[in-house]
């Protein structure tokens, strides 16, 4: 079969980081163009200031990438899907839960692949951790996600606005875990949001959710961790405790620990591939949705002033 | 058929202005208990503090409708599903979306009928308008929701409380209604809300939605109208325009206007029926979704004090 032709669209950190050098492993696929509005180009393959200019004079492709801020991502994948076009949506997936809703009923009455990626969902010790859970009973679920955000996010002012999540950017990637490996749905009961003064989006978060035979799943998430830095999960079952460390790539039952080499975004590619032979979409929007109910829901504080 | 017994919980206003004289109103159904931590009872009907005292003591019942505060409606529905009890939800239907989503999974579960109810969708106008709009071109959209909030809601501090929606508590039934008469899926796009400096909730909201067209949808919501009140919506389309007005009440077409007498609750509770002779549930979470979206991508503005 021929590779999946595919444009990466927003030429930032995490297409550099992540997307190129998946696409560059993955003989499923071939990088055919790239869009921004930057001079951010990759030696070769031709470049495009929007994706409307790729699409009026640049070489075919079958699918897109969108690694842009989630507050434009609709408009980039609306106009994609009505091209015929595969596309994969960058983690949020967008900046309100409707829009993905709707994109996901555009890919299906286009026969397109839509795939929402959470690419924590690939790190070495989820799936592991999944199937170690099936079939336990669940007492108690705790999550630390504190990072320094200056370290992770230098200069990222998109993340501070409205639709930017804050510290939901990096919490919600705990979220997409913890979705995917409890076997029970959970809902949000109580949230704190710690909002600084000059900004519109929260630097810290205290949340407790609860499954419905009453679980308690609590979740800590701070962007002010200087030193080392916190990416856990502890899952309390009648058969001892799971923990997931450092987002997720290690994990340590009773008795052992794995450790593996991150495979996120080749496992992120390997599964859109998937999902194009099988002209299937997975478009999961419920971490974003838990991160809308904590909006929702939650007391808002404001708290010191953040300057990058 | 035996009617259906059904048992009110959270004797406040709502259920004694429209669910007590809906059931009276409809044969199908009989008031087979109360539930309400104060003396709000009803003559000749077996009254409870609390529904776990309900079931253990009173009188079988087949459904419950729940009219507490939304903050506590889950684990309500959740005790009554788990006995194998239709249940209604009054709007909105949870505090959060996720709790909505894991009632209905469970609700599936378990075999039994969960409906979310939305009473504006059968205000008099609003199957007419869904109708209308069928098959035409829709071109704009705008929503005036302008109310006093010491009319309709006097003392009411959950509505103020994180989970209580504030002035999206009216504002989400004219959601509820647009959601069902506009053929395509909306999302938001901008939202400005403004929060008295001594509430949690917004008093007031500018909204602006788009669909997969680009169609625009306007909101203006508000708490602080005095004097006559506006629950208004209008549709443009290549036919001409649609208006709503009293809440769905009146429906004016190009050379007509419909108006009939207020049959919301009773329509509630005919589809309520109908959903348990199906074996069906009707759990509609998008006007809660949409709500969840503005909050989460929304810009909040602080604005002066609001005392009752």
């Amino acid at each position: 079969m021929a590779p999946i032709r595919v444009a990466v669209v927003g030429m930032g950190k995490i297409a550099h980081d992540q997307h190129l050098p998946a696409i560059a492993g993955n003989p499923a696929f071939t990088l055919a163009a790239t869009v921004s509005r930057s001079d951010s180009t990759v030696d070769g393959v031709p470049h495009f200031r929007t994706l409307q200019d790729l699409l009026d004079h640049g070489p075919d492709v079958d699918a897109v990438a969108l690694c842009t801020p989630p507050q434009v991502r609709y408009d980039l994948a609306r106009l994609a899907l009505d091209k015929g076009l595969h596309v994969f949506l960058e983690k949020p997936p967008g900046a309100t839960v409707a829009e993905v809703d709707a994109l996901a009923a555009q890919a299906g009455a286009r026969g397109v692949t839509l795939f929402a990626s959470w690419h924590s969902r690939h790190a070495a010790g989820v799936a592991p951790a999944k199937a170690w859970l099936a079939g336990r009973r669940i007492t108690g679920v705790n999550v630390i996600w504190r990072e320094d955000v200056r370290v992770w996010h230098p200069g990222q002012d998109w993340i501070w606005q409205p639709g930017g999540l804050g510290v939901f950017d990096p919490g919600i990637n705990a979220l997409s875990i913890i979705t995917h490996i409890l076997p029970d749905p959970f809902f949000l009961t109580e949230a704190v949001l710690d909002v600084p003064e000059n900004r519109a989006a929260p630097i810290a978060a205290d949340l407790h959710f609860r499954d419905a035979r009453g679980t308690p799943i609590h979740m800590d998430l701070d962007w002010r961790q200087t030193g080392p830095q916190s990416w856990d999960i502890a899952v309390e079952t009648d058969g001892g405790t799971l923990q997931l460390s450092q987002g997720g790539a290690v994990l340590a039952l009773p008795g052992e620990t794995l450790r593996n080499a991150d495979e996120e975004y080749p496992g992120l590619y390997a599964r859109f591939a998937e999902l194009i032979a099988q002209g299937q979409s997975d478009a999961d929007a419920r971490p974003l949705t838990l991160v809308a109910d904590a909006f929702l829901r939650g007391t808002r504080r404001t708290t010191d002033a953040f300057f990058d």
